[in-house]
């Protein structure tokens, strides 16, 4: 699995007609080494893969990634960088630029200069998440694992939920669940936000009371060997007053519609239209401000886009999310969200969950 | 406090030449603005102080930056750039070169030359940092806050520990306690590593389970309103053997020699070297491959550093981590971590735990 994705990046490297490659992005570092820790870069050739880390990591990096040859670096950069450019001739590094920090390059770009190095930097974008997008089968499970996970989660608080628990406690409730039912940790900070809370859309926890008959956003995610899930649901102890009703429906129909609209080949915004287009429609078009949905991987927000202004081409493969959501600043919120699957052209729902607003 | 940072930064903003600065680093945003939300850049200038951040966040930064104005991002980043460079007739933007990556820099460039701005980007390097390194009250309280809770959580430990307890449920067990009692959360993941896993500086916890009579190293921080603290013990269940004691009383005879050494106005290196001499001496110079060191505030790695190569010059008010270890690849490792702070001249122990290695 490894080795088939060291050989994509490779095709990628000679395409970009760079002859060397430095991956200093964390979830990229991974995905091609399997490498966990924290800190570190990958130099990939076509003939070599190197991952060069200091003393705290060398020991688990030689545990974790077997197909790279494992550099301890030592003192300054200049010296290390230097030695390893030269040793291997490299005359094309390529770099993240979305990653890499403008000081890094200049930094850089100054030893290339004082050392006399015959060394270009070349900027790329881009490069691993294009292969990190399209999920292979092993990712898959691990997904659906995390996924199943949310899912257990959600029922737990069905059962367990009761009014005058703070949001801070529920949310300590469930990544309690989640963390002693095979999380190694949560994917983000999980939300709970009731009544008025609800309407932001990245609410923190905190000490508010649940209340029956008003809005509770719950959003959680998963994160198991790595990899992510991401679920939402909106829930209401006892009856909905109308106009929660009325904004959890179009939320709902707006969200189905996604479920049975996105295709492959669709474009992000696209695909986001099919969700807007109802919001709108219903007069609530303006309290919905984020983006349809985001990939879901290794990182919680990866490509694609499924957004106003994204041109990210859907593909059988790609995991991500489908969560519309209507805002209503002083009164509450809604989001209902799934975690998805492309598959022969169609979306497949990996999240299993009922969506109910009361019960 | 927080008009105290602002006025701080324009200082700093005068003597750079600039007439404003764009703050795009998490801890760096939340130190000036109060605003705790994980998206959105600020923009400085000696008459203005503006937090630009999309949707998902104007909300909460109303209610976290009340010192800012708020602008809501929406469209694309040249649209709104654009018009804010424009209003506001700033020349002459720094930005944060350590943070920012190469691509957004190379983007605004295009956007400066597309949308003919008369507008130089200045890259700059700890800004923010510079204010951040020296705690005010409210910071030491705190941090202090988050260092008793460490304490407490080791006084837990120490009385619930038992054999065959695998790493992962420690560790668990460690962050439950923290998360219940005041923190919001971990400050990085939780170590707990025994027997040769100690040897692994940054260890993950396992499925492996506690032994008698080997070293358990726990390493643990608490985050509160932000704050971090960090603490190390290396623990014993019963008696340990020769080499284990040999080297945990080198590590302790190192990091006691440097808490009683380290005083103002020493740089980082001469910090450092006040443990590695004694380590070095006794032996085991090679099996103390990290520095003795790092600041600790808002995040949990800031200025200063202590280690070989720092030029950080130490001084009052500053809170940092001192933590020799020694470690053996195959057989374990030691570390000892206290979280200090300089005052009159002076490290003072923030940490209040003993340190025994059998217990």
């Amino acid at each position: 699995m490894r080795s088939n994705r060291l050989q994509g990046i490779r095709t990628l490297i000679s395409e970009k007609g760079i002859d060397s490659f430095l991956v200093s992005q964390q979830e990229n570092r991974r995905y091609l080494s399997g490498f966990s820790g924290s800190s570190g870069w990958l130099f990939i050739s076509q003939k070599k893969a190197i991952l060069a880390t200091d003393f705290r990591y060398t020991e688990q990096a030689r545990q974790e990634s077997r197909d790279f040859e494992i550099v301890q670096t030592k003192g300054e950069l200049a010296t290390w960088f230097t030695k390893l450019i030269q040793t291997h001739g490299w005359h094309r590094l390529g770099f993240e630029a979305q990653h890499m920090p403008f000081a890094t390059y200049q930094q850089l770009s100054e030893i290339i200069e004082t050392e006399h190095l015959d060394l270009e930097l070349i900027p790329c974008q881009k490069m691993v998440e294009r292969l990190r997008f399209i999920k292979d089968t092993m990712e898959l499970n691990v997904i659906t694992k995390a996924v199943q996970l949310t899912d257990a989660a959600f029922t737990r608080i069905l059962a367990t939920i009761r009014p005058e628990i703070t949001e801070r406690e529920m949310a300590w409730e469930i990544e309690s669940f989640l963390r002693q039912n095979g999380a190694e940790a949560t994917a983000f900070d999980i939300i709970v936000a009731s009544g008025p809370n609800s309407a932001l859309p990245h609410a923190r926890p905190g000490e508010r009371r649940l209340q029956p008959c008003e809005p509770i956003l719950i959003d959680m995610g998963a994160r198991i060997d790595g990899y992510c899930s991401d679920f939402t649901r909106t829930i209401c102890m006892g009856n909905a007053d109308n106009k929660l009703q009325e904004i959890y429906d179009i939320a709902l129909e707006a969200q189905l519609a996604a479920i049975e609209g996105v295709k492959a080949e669709m474009n992000g915004t696209e695909a986001d239209k099919l969700a807007r287009n109802i919001i709108e429609d219903a007069g609530y078009g303006s309290n919905f401000g984020h983006g349809l949905g985001h990939g879901i991987g290794l990182a919680i927000h990866e490509i694609p886009s499924l957004s106003r202004l994204s041109s990210d081409t859907l593909s059988n493969g790609m995991v991500f999310t489908i969560e519309p959501g209507i805002y209503i600043q002083g009164y509450g919120g809604v989001r209902i969200e799934d975690t998805v699957i492309l598959e022969q052209g169609n979306i497949k729902v990996l999240t299993k969950s009922a969506k109910c607003l009361s019960f």
